[in-house]
C-alpha cells in the first residue's frame, strides 16, 4: 500500500465493514477502490462541465430545471461520500482540516447555502474549485511519478525564475512609464497603469491590440520591446530546460534522506530504501 | 529490399507482369518506381490544390469547369491505381484495411459520390483528406528517419506533457471562472466557455483580441496570467528539448529487440542485428 | 561581511556613532540593518505604486492632497538617508558618483524641483526611476548568485545573439519592405517603416492586427514569414539554453583569475581562493 | 591574411598602386581597409535609411530634393569602389559573377535607371537590396565565427526541422479545412486559403484577429488547435537546442577535412591544420 503525497495515512476504523468501505474511497488498489475511483472523476467532470453550462444564458433558460435536478443528485453524492470519509477513520480532525478534506467540504457547501440565500454570482468561483478534487483521483494514476519531476524541476529552479521575474517587472514598469509619457497619454495609454498592462501584453507577445502604439515614436519602442521581448523569452526556457537535463542525467538524489550519491539507473535510495523516481 | 513502417510487406502475385507492377507501385527502389512515386506526389498535390481553390468563391465560378475535369481525371488515375495495388498482391484483404489502403479509398470514393449525390458542403473535407497519401510517399525519402526521431521524442515525453496539460486545463478552467465573475458576464466574458476561451487565447500568447479584459481588475488578472504563461511556456520546451538531448546523446536503444546497451556509433544493434536510428 | 558586486566598500568613519549607522545603512547583516532594508524596499514601492496611480485620472482628482503629503514624507526621509550615507563614509566622492549613489539623488532631486517649477509632463519618468533603488536591496538576498548566474550566460552568448540579431533586423526590413510593395501602400503599410513594425509585430509572433495583410499576395507573404519566425524563434532559445547547460554542467570557471580547471563541485578556486558561483 | 568564406581570394594586380588598393578595399587588416570598411558600413546605412524615409508621404514631399542629392553621391561612391575593385584584380569575370560582385552591381544600377525610366515603385525593393552589402563587411568581425555556429547548426538540424514543417503543414490544411466548414463561409472564413491563413495566425501563436472564430463549434476547434500549437512551438526548439548543445560538446569536426576526432579544446585540426571553429 503505497501512500500518496497529496493523502494522510490515516488509521482506518477497527469496524470490519467500515475498514472495508474505507479501503475503497482512500485507496485505488482493488478493483472496488479503481471503479470507485472512475465513478468520482465521471461525477466531477459532470458537475464541473454543468457549472460551466449554466452561464451560458440560452442553454440555461431551456435547461436550468434539469441542471438543478443533476446538480442535486450529484451533491447528495458527494456529501455522501464526504460523511463516509469521516466515518471510517480515526482521527476525524486530521482529514477535516487537511487540504483535501477542506477542498472536499467547499464542493458539497455552496450547493446547500444556495438553497437558503438567493443565488450569488459569486458562487460560480466557489461552485468551480469541485474541479480540484480531481487531484483527488492522482492515487490511481502512474502519472504521479512524472508530476512530481515537473513540480521539482520548477521547484528547484524557482530562485532564478523569480529573479528573472523580478528584473522582468522593473523593465515592464519602466517601458510602461516610458510609453505612457511618449504617446502623451493619448490613445490608450491613459495612464501608467493602463500602459503597463500593454507592456505586459506586448512583451509575453500576447498582443490583443486593444491598446497600440499611434505615434511614430511609439511605435519605434515599441518594436525595440518587442525585439528584447524575443530574446528574454529565452532565459525562462533556459532556466527549465537546463534543470529538467540535469534532474534526468545526474543520479538522483533520494526525495526522503536527500542522499545525492545513488546511480543513475538506481531505482531505489541505497542509503534509506525510498523509490527513487523514474525519469 | 527495405520495408517501411507505413507499408506491410504484402505478398506480390505469382505472374511475372503483375509482379513488375508490384515492385513499381509498391517501392521506389527501381528507376520507374521513383517516377511513380513522383508522379502521384504531383497528382496528390494538384488535386489538393485544386480543392482549395474551389472554395474561393470568384475563381469557382471562372474555372469551375476546368476544375471538374480535372478532379475527373486524377480521380480516375487513382481509382486505377486502387485497382492495380490490390491486383498485384496476393492477401487483399490485408491491403484494403490497412490504414493506407483505407485512406486511398477516401481519397477517391467521395467524387463518385458526388456524382450521383448533390456536392455536399462538408464533402470539402473528406477530399481534402487526398493530402494525406502523401505519407505513402515517405518510402521515397531519406526524412524517414528523421521523422521517426521526432515521433519518438514526442512519445517519450507524452506522459509528462498530459500531465502538463491537465494542470494547464485545469488553470484555464479557473482562470475562466475568475474572469467571468470580475469582468461580470460583460465585455465579451458572457459565460464561462467564452472566458475559458479567452483565457486559452491569453495563455498560448495567442491573443486574437476579440476579447480582451475591460475592466481594472480585469486587467490585473489578465497580467497576472500573461506572465504566468511566460514562464509556464517553458516547460513543454524544457521536456521535449531534454528527451531530444537524451535520445541524441545515449547509444539507442534498438527499436526491436529494446536492448539499450549499444555503443554511441553503432548502426546495427549488437543483439539482434536491427538497424539503428540515426540521429 | 561580503561584499556586492553593486556596492563598493567604503571605508566608515571612525566616530563609533557614525560606524554604526554606517553599518546599519550599507549592510543587512545585523537585525537593524535587515529592518532598514525592509523599510527601505516598502518605501520604494509604496512610493513606486503612487506615482503610478496619479497618472490615474479620476484617481488623482481624488487623492491628489493625499498622495503629495505622502511623496513629500517619503522624499524626506530618502533625503536624510542619502545625507547620512555621505556622513557615514569618509571618500564622499567614491559614493556620491558611483551607480547607486547617482541613482539615489535622482530618486529625491525631481520632488525639490517640482516644487519649484512647475509640474512637468516629462518628471514622471524620473520619479518612476526611483524605483532602481530597488536593486540596493539586494545585498539582503541570497538571490544575487543566482541573478549573477542569469547574467552571466547572457553576458558568455551575447555575441551570437547580436549575430541573430543582425541577421533578424536584415530579414526584417527586407520583408517590411516586399510588404510595401506588395500592398501597395495601402491597408496600413503606407510606408516601409510601417511595414517594418508590421514585420516585427509578427516575426516575433506578437500580432496586435492594427494593421494586417489585406491582399492575397500579402496574406501568402504573411504564412511565410510566421512559418520562418517559428522556426527561427527556436535560436536565441537554444542559444541560451545551451549556455545555462554548460554554465552548469563544467567546473566553473573562477570569476576572479579566471581558472577553468575547477572540480564541479568546488566552492572555492583552487588558484586564488575566490568564492565560486553556485548553480 | 585570414580567408572569409563569403570572398574569393582574388590575385591583385602586381602595379603596386593598384595592389595597395586592393588591399584597402579587400581586406581590414591595415588601418586604411579598417576604415574604409567603417565608412562602407556608414554609407549603406544611411542609403538604407534614406530609401526607408522616403516611402514616407510627407516627409518626402518636404526633402525629395535632398534624399536625390545624397543618394546620387552615395551611388557614385559605390560605383567608383565597384570599378575599383574590379580594376585591381586579375580575375575579372570571378568577382563579377561572384555573390558579392551581383550584389554590388545590383546596388548601383536601380539608380542610374530611375534617371532613365520614370521611377518604378517596384523599384524599392531592388534599391533595399543594397543593404546585403552589409555582409561584406563581415571580415571585419569577429563575429563570424559565431555566425558560422549559427548557421551550422540550423544546416545540421535543417531535416529534422523539414520534417516538422511538413507534418505542421499538412496539420495546419486540414485543421483550415474543418475550420472552413465549421464556421460555413462566414465570419471571415470565406475559403480554404482564407481559413489557413487563419490557422498559421493561430498555430504561430501571433493571433491577428482580422480573422476569428464567433461559432460555438469554431471556438472549440480553436482551443484545442491553440493548445496542439502550444506543445508543439517545443519541437523546433528542442532540434535547435540539442543540435547547439552537442556542437559545442563533442570536439568539433573539421570544417575542411571532415575530421570528428579532434580534442575538445583543439584550436586546429589535427589531420589538416585548419582553424576549428571556437564554441
Amino acid at each position: 500500500m503505497e501512500k500518496t503525497p497529496l493523502e494522510y495515512d490515516y488509521t482506518p476504523q477497527e469496524n470490519p465493514f467500515l475498514k472495508r468501505i474505507y479501503r475503497v474511497i482512500y485507496f485505488s488498489d482493488t478493483k472496488a477502490g479503481k471503479l470507485f475511483d472512475i465513478a468520482l472523476l465521471l461525477l466531477i467532470f459532470i458537475s464541473t462541465f454543468l457549472v460551466m453550462l449554466e452561464t451560458v444564458n440560452f442553454i440555461n433558460v431551456k435547461y436550468s430545471g434539469l441542471f438543478f435536478t443533476v446538480q442535486m443528485i450529484i451533491t447528495v453524492l458527494f456529501s455522501i461520500e464526504y460523511i463516509l470519509r469521516i466515518l471510517t477513520i480515526k482521527d476525524k480532525k486530521e482529514y477535516i482540516f487537511s487540504p483535501l478534506g477542506i477542498i472536499d467540504f467547499i464542493s458539497i457547501i455552496p450547493f446547500y447555502l444556495s438553497l437558503i440565500f438567493p443565488v450569488l454570482h459569486f458562487f460560480v468561483i466557489v461552485r468551480m474549485l469541485r474541479m480540484l478534487r480531481v487531484f483527488r483521483i492522482f492515487n490511481l494514476a502512474d502519472y504521479q511519478q512524472d508530476g512530481r519531476f515537473i513540480v521539482k524541476a520548477l521547484k528547484e529552479s524557482s530562485r532564478k525564475i523569480y529573479i528573472f521575474l523580478l528584473f522582468l517587472i522593473i523593465f515592464i514598469i519602466i517601458i510602461g512609464s516610458l510609453m505612457f509619457v511618449i504617446e502623451g497619454g493619448r490613445n490608450g495609454f491613459s495612464s501608467i497603469p493602463q500602459s503597463i498592462y500593454w507592456a505586459v501584453v506586448t512583451i509575453t507577445t500576447v498582443g490583443y491590440g486593444d491598446i497600440s502604439p499611434v505615434t511614430s515614436g511609439g511605435k519605434f519602442l515599441a518594436i525595440i520591446v518587442m525585439l528584447c521581448g524575443y530574446s528574454i523569452i529565452a532565459v525562462p526556457t533556459g532556466i527549465v530546460s537546463s534543470q529538467f537535463r540535469r534532474q534526468s542525467q545526474s543520479g538522483d538524489s533520494c526525495d526522503r534522506c536527500g542522499n545525492g550519491e545513488n546511480d543513475k539507473n538506481a531505482r531505489f535510495c541505497k542509503i534509506c530504501g525510498e523509490k527513487i523516481l523514474d525519469k
